[in-house]
């Protein structure tokens, strides 16, 4: 069991990955947002690009990851953890296992293209890196911009 | 059945990307390369830069796409066919997928790695897109150049 102490840092970086993804929602992106935290801190921030960079890797976990690679000047992104704001698809999952990221926090799940949890297991799967993955912080929060978002799309089609 | 004037480009394009593979050895990368091809032509080359780069995303077929993505202007591949030296990993299927790649011709199996065929057949689970997948041709030049890098590599240390 996690004391209450360690947990509390945690719901402030999900926070901050929830203020990313409101950015996404005004430039009309699909609202998820994340970050990676290295040694206690937010080393790297963003949010899902996808339409704007018209790049098929502007997912907000994978550039947030990109940043902090290139932040620490390695591949190696070994000590740190990443919360992002819905579940990865398997190229986000598959780059954590190759930056090898330590500890994998995601706040709701996406059940038509999760790469964790929902449509593969990606990260229960014995490659040469393993990461431990907790999910459901800050769920509703997440869930409602996201289910927002679809909503004002339909009603402008 | 294929004809074999259908299949003569094909052996043409997975050249390119062994001659791709090639530099990456040069540069003491595993040497892995990638050729994007779109309405018969090669529109993108890259080879693996992951040392040079320190980025855990530069993989030959993932740099190969991001280039295709640019000069084609749009997230989406849909049209492009990707050969590549050796088998995608989880992180590379996710992003053809992503990008909605047509066609993968890859040369030779990754049995620690690979995310298509040999840990996990993740372009077999249905996603919202779909990729066809060919495997196996220049099997053994490309198998050669990897097991001659890694030869080298152990002499070394």
């Amino acid at each position: 069991m996690k004391s209450q102490e360690n947990q509390q840092p945690n719901v402030k970086f999900m926070v901050a990955a929830l203020h990313e993804a409101k950015k996404a929602l005004m430039k009309d992106e699909v609202p998820v947002g994340a970050v990676v935290v290295h040694e206690g801190k937010i080393i790297a921030r963003a949010h899902n690009l996808r339409e704007q960079k018209q790049s098929f890797h502007a997912h907000a976990e994978f550039l947030a990851m990109l940043k902090a690679s290139q932040k620490i000047g390695s591949w190696r992104l070994e000590d740190c953890d990443v919360y992002v704001t819905l579940e990865p698809c398997p190229m986000c999952a598959g780059a954590m296992i190759q930056a090898r990221v330590k500890n994998l926090y995601y706040a709701t799940k996406d059940t038509k293209a999760g790469g964790v949890d929902s449509v593969v297991k990606l990260l229960d799967i014995p490659f040469n890196h393993q990461i431990h993955v907790e999910s459901g912080m800050m769920e509703q929060e997440s869930k409602s911009l996201i289910q927002s978002f679809f909503k004002k799309l339909r009603e402008k089609k």
